[in-house]
């Protein structure tokens, strides 16, 4: 285990295997793999080890708000709002759109047609079933890839289809065949990788790969994978073929994120997300918030350098809108959320914060309500009104409250005085405070000191 | 690799070192781990391995909701909104409940003293910082145990208490000592776990863990931790000390529940967390839905006979009213969600779905009003209006709608009853049906039938 940090690992960094993009992806370079110190080198020996499979440096994504999230049940995408949520996601800088089927009705194949004419940088793809007919219908929309899937865990061989793996690896070669031939990027990803016979697996994408396939999907499908076993079977398939190795896993389990990050750390190279994790159930890895908030720590240069990480917000206002869902409170970065330790984060907001509000556009706010926030905090907000030359640190800790039981803090005046004054904590034992209370404490306090 | 499954590990299980509590944890028995296949065995080589250090099936909670989550941004919780979340925490079954520092104010104090004669099953401690007067007052309270807190990282020795290891430790060992000498628990934590340096702490919770602590307590504060470095530092600590470890995750990431399973996985003990995640900035490991999805899924006989499982809903409901947010859309179990997969999922629910919504008391939902939803829902649907008998499948296909590009079901009639019938696809293309919609038609159709 490595303990040195923040070493130049830019040479160290293999290409990616079989890269259908002409992207030359930034290395993570100067950050290792570390999550970034704000202005202090980490100190932790535990700092993640870029190894060399790693491609948490140099990962793509394929955005699937469009197909993935179109099967959430809330869902219903008319081509305007497509159009919208698939320039905003051009405009973010994903490396694909993946689309609905265009055999799943004619508004989709319409659909479909109309978002490859719109000549957006990233890539169009679009997800189909493993036969002939799929396929040609796919190509024929325009598309610049195509998703092949189909279910080969013991669990879909018998409830959803029936195919014998021999019939599915006899498709599946025919298929790719074709879209190979027609010029453009075909990937085959199995459904339920997780549950599915692992002999089985690696032999079919063997096969793929061999036949030329771009890209071999692994799907958690239930949502029941853990970070261990996601490692375990990317790190097995990375050394079984040498095409890309594309990732989806839905997080019924609360999983998703960290599952995504793990398999990129085991070799793969592509990670599936939705805006908001919209899909099947609750969903799949978020691209907004979770998963940028995840790679942003693990490799800050690449995912600030790429993604457009300050249009996030208003991708995610979009895509809640049209779906008529609420971001999340406890959405990463851009939910409603607000902290304490405010002693240390006003004397170096790195202390307590990983990521900078500002790289999405967001601004930080340091809640000074509740009774457990320390008199720093009121001296903040006191700063920020303007009034911070007019008060001592002594009247800032009478306005605050006296310590009850600690001898920390120093507190001049009498036990009355104490008493009158420290309003905002005795308030806040009583009830809820507004930030119009405590600042209007504040400037009552501070007509007392002026008269 | 094991390559079995389902084999009794009960035997293989060694008993938590140091363990505070007198009940004897049911291993995770047959389940080893793997995730549950409701009706079928798994057939997957890739089940987690059920280590011989793992604590996954046999891990306790310390429920934070009224410490962690007291801190977060919109809470304020009086003192009976405080005996209303500790009781239905007791009833849920959480092994203990953390309490805010009785020095934070007098309500605190005054809380922390009636929250203790409530007379729960679960213990009660609170969270002080690591010095006598604070440790005094929280014995002074009449708490089951006492979870000391220091800041071990540079950041923390810098900005916010500026004291120097050997200081800290003297100091916790004084502090334990106190303690342990009023006969109750105490647990010793660094803050910043992942940014401390590693000797540092080894030499600390060593030199603790002689001194005869319950816990020692590994933090990832800022939430920047990845399930790889949270195995690493957990597998190393579980080498160096015999008591417990309590683990902390902050959710900055999106990692926090994953975080504490991989922490389970390498030994740790102790998962602490809060209703919906509530914490400071976005929170910790969510109690219910997110880490009871993911345990149910790994250890199902352990979580289903200890926990309450039914009661999460009320408990989340409880909890959000209390600081007014929306439990989150996506939230794991409870959240609002259905999917598609109709044809598997209604065949055998357990094709797309790894935890039965029965066993957290809530019902299964199929929705059949997007367009990407088969046939097969739409029969289901019927039979749920009691109609079942009266549609032949060929009828069932004609109201949902003829497949527009695919060969994969056979319709009866000419195209222009095609175009009539296939009301429920044609509309669903044009705008969102809502389930009366849906039903509308299909009464319509079978009055058709019948005229």
């Amino acid at each position: 285990m490595c303990g040195t940090c923040n070493g130049d690992a830019a040479g160290a960094v293999p290409p990616a295997a079989n890269s259908t993009t002409d992207n030359a992806a930034p290395s993570a370079s100067t950050s290792n793999g570390v999550y970034p110190a704000q202005g202090k080198p980490a100190s932790s020996p535990y700092q993640a080890v870029q190894d060399y499979i790693s491609n948490v440096g140099r990962f793509k994504i394929i955005e699937s708000t469009l197909r993935e999230g179109e099967q959430f049940a809330n869902a219903f995408f008319d081509i305007d709002t497509k159009i919208k949520i698939a320039k905003a996601l051009d405009n973010f800088g994903v490396d694909y759109i993946e689309l609905t089927s265009p055999v799943a009705s004619q508004g989709s194949y319409d659909d479909c047609k109309a978002i490859c004419q719109l000549g957006l940088k990233a890539k169009i793809l679009t997800h189909v079933r493993c036969n002939m007919e799929d396929a040609r219908k796919a190509v024929e929309c325009g598309v610049d890839g195509v998703d092949l899937v189909i279910g080969t865990s013991s669990f879909l061989r018998e409830y959803s289809h029936g195919k014998s793996m021999d019939m599915i690896k006899s498709t599946a070669l025919e298929v790719i065949a074709y879209v190979k031939s027609k010029g453009i990027e075909v990937r085959f990803s199995s459904e339920d990788s997780f549950r599915s016979n692992l002999v089985d697996i690696l032999h079919l994408y063997q096969a793929c790969d061999k036949a030329g396939v771009d890209r071999v999907g692994v799907a958690d499908t239930v949502g029941g994978a853990t970070p261990r076993m996601v490692y375990d079977l990317i790190r097995t398939l990375r050394g079984c073929v040498g095409c890309d190795i594309e990732t989806h896993f839905h997080d019924d389990t609360g999983c998703a994120v960290a599952n995504a990050h793990s398999a990129l750390e085991a070799g793969a190279t592509h990670v599936d997300t939705s805006v908001l994790g919209i899909g099947e159930r609750n969903g799949i890895t978020p691209l907004s918030g979770a998963l940028m908030a995840r790679m942003v720590v693990t490799a800050p240069d690449y995912v600030k350098s790429k993604y457009n990480l300050k249009s996030l917000k208003s991708l995610e206002t979009l895509v809640a809108d049209a779906v008529q869902v609420n971001i999340p409170f406890n959405n990463p970065v851009t939910g409603f959320c607000a902290g304490i330790h405010a002693k240390a984060i006003l004397a170096n907001p790195s202390t307590y914060e990983i990521i900078d509000p500002h790289d999405f556009g967001m601004t930080r706010y340091v809640s000074i309500n509740s009774r457990i926030t320390g008199w720093n905090a009121v001296k903040a907000r006191i700063e920020q009104l303007g009034l911070g030359s007019e008060f001592s640190d002594d009247q800032i800790k009478e306005v605050y409250g006296p310590p009850l039981f600690s001898a920390v803090f120093h507190c001049t005046g009498d036990i009355d005085t104490m008493r009158r004054t420290a309003k905002i904590k005795q308030m806040a034992d009583i009830r809820p405070l507004a930030i119009d209370d405590t600042d209007s404490i504040i400037r009552s306090y501070h007509l007392h000191l002026q008269t």
